[in-house]
């Protein structure tokens, strides 16, 4: 048994401060059994918080709450999966596995479309490799309309946009994109110009009546964390510079305003953003667009 | 007439340097005409692009480049327009009109549902309500359910999520989110744990058959603004701390990671989030712990 009193929120030898183990309380009064919420309001919990007396047991860890005599049981496995490090939502380059085309030579994220559908193995495995790598190939998918949508509804909900629920890129006569043109495209991420930007995009050829039209993919995140690599300083003036990218038509005006590389608040790269088509006038002062167009073709070569 | 020269991407007597007039050129070799989307990758341009040669009349300033004698004509008015400040986009509290309950004593958004639908002025006047102080009021719509979506289709479109397209708030026997309860719920922003978080979102109260139920707003951009002006450390504190949210049920995990005040990369306000509820244990060093937990709490004293 173990007695510690804890000092205005000060750490007690469980090594958390009585503010954190008073809100992470799993009580029934503090938490809702069912759905797991808490129950509280930050400001409902008393402003000078300590721990009056700690109990221990083989599964579980009571403490006392002064001053209001509050009691709190945690079992000992919660307590000691809670550790210094946080464990991140997935998406920033610290969960992902960041690539480069020789990485993936024999090892192509691939899969056949009756397989992911009739396999929850497979399927998992693909959306793994989505999160992981950035994209993964669905082969032998259906070759009719709106498949697309089919694919998606396999694993997430379908955001509609001006666009409608899909965008069919076509070669078009009077093109209100370059996308319905036969130009090539190099590298990019799509409507940079839209907040959010989609969080995934899905590609589905359907007939192809030309030479070429092949897609090519980039990972974006490894090109941002070679560039801090060999030029940190093109990498932070990246991070730091809001760029405007537009896009409008007769119906709809479309402006984000976001840097190419954004960073979470620990610096970890969680978003980029490419595109020059859409990328509009920077308005900073003469030296600063010198440099940031010097950082902007650096970038640019590496994911070139 | 006037005859200047660049060296290298240095600054013309034009006032922007050569690499950044030339990635603007408005020529229908460098820009689509039609949808005014840019033809050319960044990596395309010349590497030692430079001025050679300006000429000016009334309405248009010419500029040829070397190494590649390529010409470009601006506007004059175009070119005026350029200054050496960011326009933004709207989203972060610079582009706001923060608030206090105060402020909207005499002023609530309010509109009525029959002149927002017949007066494009009346329309217009309520979004830029919503989009300046973060909501509006529309009264005496419909009862009939779904009615919410139709509201949301007059402006944008409907993101579908796990919860469907529409959540309903019901009092239910065994609940999911606390939503179903008949608990107070103090101000919060909804869904922290999903990414993206909602853009907007719409409450349309059906039939109320307690006591109570009424809505709160609170100007979240407005209380990170007066803690900055408070507790400069606080603010920073909770814009460089991220803060893990999860939500979930028998059929789906979300979890985000986010910070409590989401700045863009100048130091803006651009996002809040705000929900003891769904929070969960923060990972840090117990000293950074209770640093967090006073930045928290003096936040959510401001907000409450």
């Amino acid at each position: 048994m173990t007695n510690s009193t804890g000092h205005g929120g000060a750490g007690t030898d469980l090594g958390f401060p009585a503010v954190w183990l008073r809100d992470n309380c799993p009580c029934h009064e503090c938490r809702d059994q069912v759905n797991g919420q808490k129950l509280f309001r930050i400001t409902d919990l008393p402003g000078e918080l300590a721990v009056a007396n700690v109990r221990e047991t083989a599964d579980t860890v009571t403490v006392t709450f002064s001053p209001d005599s509050h009691l709190a049981v945690f079992s000992r496995v919660w307590l000691a999966a809670q550790g210094s490090i946080c464990k991140g939502d997935g998406r920033t380059e610290r969960d992902k596995q960041l690539w480069r085309a020789a990485d993936l030579k024999d090892a192509l994220p691939v899969t056949r479309w009756t397989s992911y559908l009739s396999d929850d193995t497979e399927r998992l495995r693909t959306l793994h490799e989505v999160a992981g790598r950035g994209f993964a190939i669905v082969q032998s998918t259906p070759t009719r309309e709106h498949t697309v949508l089919e694919v998606a509804r396999t694993f997430g909900y379908v955001r509609e946009t001006n666009y409608g629920e899909l965008f069919d890129v076509r070669v078009e006569m009077a093109p209100s994109n370059l996308a319905f043109t036969g130009l090539a495209i190099g590298p990019h991420t799509d409507n940079p110009y839209r907040d959010p930007v989609p969080t995934m995009q899905l590609l589905h050829c359907l007939s192809n009546a030309v030479e070429g039209g092949e897609s090519g993919f980039v990972d974006g995140f490894m090109a941002a964390a070679v560039l801090r690599d060999e030029n940190p300083a093109a990498f932070d003036l990246l991070r730091r510079t809001p760029v405007p990218f537009v896009w409008s038509d007769a119906h709809t005006v479309l402006r984000a305003e976001r840097p190419l590389i954004e960073t979470d608040p620990t610096g970890q790269v969680r978003c980029v953003r490419f595109n020059n088509r859409s990328m509009q006038a920077l308005q900073l002062p003469g030296a600063d667009l010198i440099a940031f167009y010097e950082a902007y073709r650096a970038f640019a070569r590496l994911i070139e």
